[in-house]
């Protein structure tokens, strides 16, 4: 059975800015969307969702039938509704995947799923950035032939990054302006996988690069659930004694 | 300068049990505020607060001067005001110590700061728990001298326990009736820390026992920010950069 | 390319013993090959090694062409050659998966790995243990209907083990006769990852059960190395450098 | 009672280089020495050992009165006797501190601890370091004015750095010439405490930075084994049941 990925966009910046519009001319769900297809073929089924459809896309059924969520927003964090963000973390519980890009950071999602601030530095120079591997043979670079990936532009984010310490940290991020972030960070949640990749400035053609592409299409394997969403009781339960528990006063 | 401790306690059980009142007659925060007061002297100044109070006693000039707080809730964490315990998780990412007890796994902070549902099983039947150390010569564990504690009588909590990975792992309990459980955690949120420890069931005599008043008393210090609460402006920054970037097309 | 998987045992006690020949008749190694065949079929090409063999059966040939070494050892851990200690050591650091079982937490090769002692406590009376998975959704559990897996006789290990915090804590056993253990545990060691994977003592037929087959099953394609054996360079490199470093005095 | 400290060093290069010996005339280690002492006084009692001395200056009586070791080593490593490194390897599991420094990462004692080769990349051309903090509030970076600590020139060590992934990740470095570096890294090893910390190349001042010192005395009070190093058996120990174990076939 193929992973169910669905690609959540806020969508706004390519309708409103020209230029990105230029950069993603059918919204950076779609270039995703493509890419994820062109690497993985029949080993996915890919949908879009986008924030201003119903339930921004995110009803009940999409949500239930998604191995892997994109998120990628920005500029419309506070118009999720809370309703929809607590679920995507409950389904993450559950076990889906959910890959967070860039400006996702501050996203309701991921601060559900953190508990932390997502606070960051940031610049907007067009800057190189250039992406370190830190953890060799980590599923998420496989096919990689540099242990680095240079972008010539992007947006600068810099530490301290307020998150909780990754449990698998992949990539550091190393700017021509003098600051360093940790760029590709693993966390378990419950039964699922959160992954967060930092590059993707809606107005660069970062997810156009042939090697961000493959690192995505890499992490989708990587946070999909083995087996499908588990089958388990998320919920407190009590318990019978399986250990004969001694009579006392 | 003493550690600032104020002792956060729900305080119902002991007014609507007899049997609870009989266990803690001056209230859970009573027990553990002397408990601390008498392990640690004058390194520490000690307050208390409850559910009733007004702002349940956490106003912000005494979350502002708290470097460590104690969280004991059971039946009442749907009182907790959201706002409440918005200002506890944000103070402990500015630096603050948290330690949850027992039921606080449910607690709104906990929860906020961990971002999973701190489900897990239960049974109230009275049985041994044995808290083994895995972490040899932590802090937390300063003083014991076996390499477990036994309490004769606890309710138990068992596994799967919803919670992120731990980033440290103290104690593993061992239940009579079967199961296990991770009964203390350590976890770094921004730049404080949060202390999980499972014992402490209202109708038993826990608080009272020396082996776990020391392991709290320990674990005061282990989270207490060193130097005070940080001084660090905990929000978003935009930068300049710190090198030079080169000037592209 | 099926998973190149190359079983090790010591092979001693079921040559000593008529009461361990009669739970492995043909070793420990031909059960596990057996298993492992059973349950992912071409997915895997098996085969066995063991340290009577001129160079324990662990040439550079075999090493070179394994993805996934099993490790079982006990009673002749000194007569592993050190070099060849070294050998395996070496290759999990350029990708190659080990699974180190039972009484291999003493083997030569998981303690240069791991940098510690590897002791524990241990009682052989053939009491309960019950693996408790703590990491919901974990690859290594898939499968699996329950949430512990029962073992009516096993050798008991007691906490503390010593060995550095695992990077992925999958079970913890509890013990009849009172104790835990951390029996299932992650780490990454350089491109490769180590699975430690506590039952198996050679008196009881612990590796004929069902259950602990499909978790070795399982850990063979958690620890192999996606895309084979990284072709990394695992040297020190003088580099050059890729930004300019400007002059000065 | 103070934190018993030994500084070793290799001290060599300051004897074979005149242009070390302008940098440090009395030997690395009377600088460390004069910069834990300035910052800590009575806090610490401070001694130093070298290479040359017999048993490196490590002799039984010095290892088991110290609390911290600081060693500095770079082109002798292969000099020290195993027996020395196994036993400094040794201590840290029952308890000592150990603070590696710079081109200690490719010594005997932290290869033996972390179980990795400690391999990097590295280049000596005077370039900037940054050293930004990624853990906030970390007690080995209090009183930090700054979130970075900039060194106006380092030789340069950069990623992929083969080391288990670190217990707490405080610093990552920043390189002028376009590298990054996991160059702060905590690791608990038995019931004792690694700090590796990256800067201090021996052709320059880095050890006379005050903001360097003031990271290492940090750094003692944090892998000071708290009570001392820890009155445990390390050793392998068969146990008696605590609980009752039943009546079986």
């Amino acid at each position: 059975m193929p992973i169910r990925v669905t690609v959540w966009n806020e969508f706004r910046h390519e309708k409103s800015s020209e230029y990105v519009k230029k950069v993603y001319p059918d919204g950076i769900q779609n270039t995703l969307k493509a890419a994820v297809e062109k690497l993985l073929g029949s080993e996915v089924s890919v949908r879009t969702a986008t924030l201003d459809e119903p339930e921004h896309g995110l009803t009940d059924e999409v949500l239930n039938n998604t191995d892997v969520l994109f998120w990628w927003g920005h500029m419309a964090h506070q118009e999720v509704k809370d309703e929809i963000a607590a679920k995507v973390a409950q389904r993450v519980l559950a076990g889906m995947g959910l890959i967070v890009l860039h400006s996702g950071h501050h996203s309701k999602p991921f601060r559900l799923l953190m508990g932390t601030s997502g606070h960051l530095k940031w610049r907007e120079a067009g800057e190189i950035e250039r992406l370190w591997v830190v953890s060799p043979g980590h599923p998420i670079t496989v096919g990689m032939e540099k242990d680095y990936i240079e972008l010539p532009h992007e947006e600068m984010y810099g530490e301290q990054f307020d998150i909780p310490t990754p449990d698998e940290l992949v990539f550091i991020s190393w700017f021509e302006g003098g600051e360093v972030f940790r760029s590709g960070c693993v966390w378990k949640r419950g039964a699922g996988k959160v992954f967060y990749f930092r590059p993707g400035h809606e107005s660069y053609p970062t997810y156009h690069n042939p090697e961000i592409q493959r690192v995505l299409a890499n992490a989708v394997k990587y946070v999909a659930p083995v087996g499908g969403v588990p089958n388990r009781t998320n919920s407190p339960q009590i318990t019978d004694p399986i250990a004969p528990i001694s009579k006392r006063d």
